[in-house]
């Protein structure tokens, strides 16, 4: 490989240590590391005493680097496509307004929806765009967005067009459709053909190329699990993975319902039961952390973190991005948050917001370093690793790479 | 004025909101508003209608702006100046170790004063520097650093020399002397002793120009009532401001004590009691709120704001920045814990990083948008000043002037 005239790797990147996150514990250190691409891989991940020949002669561009190197962050839950914010309300809120005060001064998620709908395409590509170029900035290089307050075909459409859309920044998109978020005020007092409608919608949406997973809330304040399992019947009968706002104010069995459709993950899940733990664990269906919601919420019941390590369901992390409850523009804030108040360790907070929160999209090619993955990975300027857990602010990320291109 | 061929004001911004905060109540709004200013003063707050002329006669230099434009943010309480990080012991907490066993592991504040005396200042300032652009970046225009990680005359000299260094940055520094902050190794059992050296140090750094106040660690495991007065007499000798990191975790009656000397602020004040908030309400010291701590220690015990609403006790903010109870490099982020765990209103909040966190300075030129004051201003990616406190993360400040200059 040495004596080619031609590298044979697009780039090569040096001097920093990696976490690899490729083993089962600990952040698979490699000082002094290496990694190196070719169009959208990683073509090589060790050592630099491994390396089969000079890096110049092995690649086309050659970056120094220092401080660490992890993979690229992967963002498994937003609502970050939306329109307008809710920053009149949280100030109404902790000015003492009660819920009702808040909703007749038109608030709550359906103010959130009338902004959206009210936004075209364009508008809406615009409010978001900041939001992923934040997240982006701070790491994140796969993000996943949800639909949810468009409420009708033609504004579900346009939010999923947007989700989209934002790949132009260089990042993977995953889109998950939940129109099963609200009920929209023209189906008051009728949620079952609501739900009708919504299964109506999923197949025109889906030959579009727009859905990836579906998705629904199901909560006493949402829909039922009667009318969960519908609705993933629906995306069952499509091939289409599921994914569950589950258990998150009470236990209504959502996390197993989860499971029982060999769900890709579960989301929030304070409320979920060791014996839904277990079918987690037996689907291979990720228990996905929103220690942000937790956090603005204020809420105090914890997710049953050691029924989820004891059984081995990957918990991964997210920011859960909406204008509501979760108003997080920074997965790292995510891990802080959730070494705060959920107690993880830094690791199992960097392993949740990278191979776990992968594998809660059904991605088995990012989130490690490894040879044959995506070659998505952030430089930070930080002395270890558990640092990305640590700072509240700060500017760590130094460079962004998704895909074998520097986005940051 | 309008008829002058040369324009009276250096530069003029317009098209974006002012939040003045220049009034008791409320955010001081004026809509469709326009700051200009003249070498490092605001000459012009008004709306456009007020204008005496057309912007390009007025100012050299105009801004299109948009969004909203806050005073420059005051970081009243920051420990921004050490060396290393603490990220590896706070990884040992969230895995179980105690306190003994991080101590033993060369863990706690002294493993920050080894760092920080191994050091040299260009090292220092070095690893200083990324630290306070990120609080810049998010829209701190006055920053105030203490010592109190050298422990002895030479590196606390050197600590000081790298805080005014800061001012590199284009904004303005406030340095306190904070000797009194932990016992070094060298006088262990001899804290009167420590004092005495301390008090002897002061004058020396002081004639240097290095010291714009004094403050102690008022505790049980810091210094006594005794030996922060003796302090404070020594300020006081040389007409030095007092300010105290007082009750934070039980009431030695620091609060008062700092009220005594017509201290500028008492910061932390969870135990403070009621006849101590009267006491600084009399004496005009500032109560300045470190969420941060509270939040990284998960403390449950509240300062008592409402006594200190009701006796008029102006309540600042900070991101008390420091490597052991509060790696917060923003203080938006401050803002946005304050609302959350101490359920301070968005204004509150706002009032906090700016105009009252000025007068925990001794500062009155600053933190408001007036004729006179410094033209130090922030404009704002928001549609409303609540959402300053209301996202986690994300990249709100367009641009930061300090002194008439634009800084980001
Ligand atoms: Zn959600
Ligand atoms: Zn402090």
């Amino acid at each position: 490989m040495t004596s080619s005239t031609h590298p044979a790797w697009d780039g090569l990147i040096l001097g920093a240590s990696l976490a690899t996150l490729d083993a089962p514990q600990g952040y698979g250190e490699i000082r002094d590391g290496v990694l190196a691409w070719k169009d959208d891989r990683l073509t090589f991940v060790g050592s630099r005493a491994d390396l089969p020949g000079t890096p110049q002669k092995l690649a086309r561009e050659v970056i120094e680097a220092h401080g660490w190197i992890t993979p690229g962050l992967v963002d498994c839950h937003t609502h970050l496509v939306f329109a307008g914010d809710r920053a009149r309300e949280f100030e109404m809120r902790l000015g003492g307004a009660s819920y009702e005060e808040i909703a007749r001064a038109g608030g709550g998620i359906l103010s959130t929806v009338r902004a959206t709908r009210a936004a075209d395409e364009g508008e809406l590509l615009r409010q978001s765009l900041p939001r992923a170029h934040a997240l982006i900035a701070d790491g994140v290089t796969t993000l996943e967005i949800k639909s949810g307050y468009g409420l009708d075909f033609d504004n579900e459409r346009k939010m999923l067009r947007v989700a989209r859309r934002l790949e132009q920044l260089g990042i993977s998109v995953r889109t998950t459709y939940l129109a099963a978020h609200a009920l929209p005020p023209e189906f008051a007092g009728r949620s079952d053909e609501y739900i009708d409608a919504a299964i109506e919608w999923l197949p025109r949406l889906h030959v579009e190329g727009l859905v990836d997973a579906v998705d629904a809330f199901c909560e006493g304040i949402g829909f039922s699990p009667a009318q969960t399992r519908r609705m993933f019947e629906a995306a069952r009968a499509l091939g289409l993975p599921v994914k569950l706002h589950a258990d998150q104010l009470s236990d209504l069995g959502g996390a197993a319902l989860a499971a029982a459709f060999d769900g890709l993950s579960a989301d929030h899940v304070e409320y979920t039961s060791e014996d839904s733990a277990r079918a987690m664990a037996e689907h291979g269906t990720v228990a996905v952390l929103l220690p942000g919601a937790f956090h603005v919420l204020r809420e105090t019941r914890l997710p049953p973190l050691d029924a989820f390590r004891q059984h081995g369901v990957p918990m991964a992390l997210a920011t859960d991005c909406n204008p509501g409850t979760s108003p997080l523009q920074s997965l790292r804030q995510a891990m802080q948050l959730a070494c705060t108040h959920f107690r993880l360790t830094p690791e199992e907070a960097l392993r949740g917001a990278t191979v776990h929160a992968a594998r809660a999209l059904g991605l088995e090619d990012r989130g490690v370093l490894r040879v044959g993955a995506r070659a998505d990975f952030v430089q930070w300027h930080i002395g270890h690793p558990a640092e990305l857990c640590y700072w509240l602010g700060g500017r760590l990320a130094h460079a962004v790479h998704a895909g074998g291109h520097r986005v940051v």
